[in-house]
């Protein structure tokens, strides 16, 4: 059977282009810019969990990177590097060489040098940590956001969990339409160029991975504010939009996990500059709505519907241990 | 049901002191000092594979972070912040304030921040990653060890391994001998001083994790050398001194893991100061042999017995696919 040094070797190790010393050694050296702070995150994903049982290894690798690189993507941040530790079943030589493309396609898209690891044998767990730089006190954080704001997003919201509902079969889409939103699912594409974009445009900045209710939810928390939003203004593909009728694709637009947009705020003023981030990242930004005054007893977040009455919300979002 | 965000806030948050921003965004924010590189590791721990099913949670979370400082300790490095991914069973309260008082404690000994985290619902899983810091070019490596180099090892080796095996009924101490083993299995002490001490004296290091004939390996294939060691010159406790007749003893002292002192070479010139490093970190430290030259076609590594003849080896060490 396949050691664990040349089970790295083989599928883990390539030349680290901004590491002093990459995979190897007890740990890995890197130096960070002058300037910069350095931006930490850590996810760990699990099978059924996380994502379905019978996803490709190919998939799986990219999204264990992607959901890391939309942290960085959240904070305005350069991805760098990152560390991959895995637990196998057993060393399948064929499913790491699928997971490793998938991850390490993704990390030179973005730059970012794989510099260290750890493998083990257990029930399948694939835990990533990013690092990444951003200028002193440039960095989009959650507690940022002002009375006033307004609130936007990136792309279209609730197909990845359109898709997810559908291959539960909890509800049923045409095929090509579960193509469609399941590439939403497996895919998701950090918005790394438009977090970047929005340094010192935006006040605060999330993304989107639990949903967009629990998650700007987050964002009033750690600011201290309230917001209303509308639903119609929510920003949906073509196929979401031709279920509305459905409470499944409403709750994926409101609630849905693993989007990966990024969901920020921004003074009235800056508006046009907005539009002119999402150009240059070539990726649409939709207003959705406005940051508050917090009132102690007035509900945090109001979602008005389309007639102007306020949505009954049943549920915040996806939360690990709910 | 306790949610992710509470069980976060109640037991690993704590005011992070050298942190610009630390766990509650998207991602942490930290300032490496200038003049240092950043030293980046990580370990995940498996129950069964890296700990026993029954293991206390409290020692659980000390032995999580102390791994991961271990692999500072090797580097030369100061541990700086570290980042935690826990997957567990059930939400369970009492099991997770233990743990945390455990993981804690070591952290505040150290002066290290828990800037981040992820928890899910799964299979028991921990996996850490540490950040520190090390003057640039100071970091202690496997690469640097050359012929003529003294090899030397800190502590005593092969008490957790044979506590393991007596745990397991493997074999059999006094329970006053196996509560001493255990405490090195169940609280191993990363050399983090002795690691300082170590930088711009040592031409490299290692911890012993896998066993020394394979973390000793490690070096020897990083820096393209051969060794000799002296079985009789290995440091033990008095434990397994009484046990040396017997085969597991042997073995634990040669290729027992868990012990996380640290392997480290030296030229012959700097024996007086190794001594004193040692003794300001408060840990022995004992010559146990010389590098030498690769011959090809010949041994890596030879462990000379008390009569002159050298060993034969059965297994390297703890392989984690092996």
């Amino acid at each position: 059977m396949i050691s664990e040094f040349e089970l790295i070797r083989r599928y883990f190790t390539h030349r680290a282009r901004r590491a002093v010393l990459g995979v190897g050694d007890d740990a890995a050296l890197v130096n960070v810019r002058r300037g910069c702070e350095l931006v930490v995150s850590t996810d760990m994903l699990l099978a059924g969990r996380h994502f379905l049982r019978d996803t490709d290894a190919r998939e799986l690798g990219h999204k264990a990177l992607a959901v890391n690189l939309s942290d960085m993507a959240a904070m305005g941040a350069t991805p760098r590097w990152a560390t991959l530790a895995l637990a196998l079943p057993r060393a399948d030589t064929r499913w790491l060489a699928a997971f490793s493309r998938g991850f390490m396609a993704l990390a030179r898209r973005y730059g970012v040098d794989l510099i260290g690891g750890d493998t083990t044998r257990g029930p399948l767990n694939i835990c990533v940590q990013i690092l990444g730089e951003v200028p002193s006190g440039m960095a989009l954080r959650r507690d940022g956001a002002r009375p006033g704001d307004e609130i936007w997003v990136s792309g279209a919201l609730g197909d990845a969990a359109l898709a997810l509902a559908a291959l539960q079969r909890r509800t049923r889409l045409e095929p090509a339409e579960l193509a469609r939103c399941a590439a939403r699912l497996r895919r998701p594409q950090p918005r790394i160029a438009l977090g970047l974009a929005l340094r010192g445009v935006a006040n605060s900045a999330i993304d989107v991975s639990d949903g967009l209710l629990a998650d700007l939810g987050h964002i009033l928390e750690c600011s201290g504010v309230a917001a209303e939003i509308e639903f119609a203004a929510l920003p949906s593909s073509t196929v979401l939009r031709r279920y509305l009728d459905r409470r499944i694709a409403r709750e994926a637009l409101l609630a849905g996990g693993d989007d990966y947009e990024l969901c920020f705020t921004a003074p009235r003023r800056a508006r046009e500059q907005i539009v002119r981030c999402g150009r240059r990242a070539g990726i649409a930004v939709t207003r959705i709505g406005r940051i508050r005054t917090r009132v102690r007893g007035a509900p945090r977040l109001i979602v008005h519907a389309a007639d102007g009455t306020a949505l009954r919300l049943a549920r915040g979002g996806y939360d690990h241990f709910g």
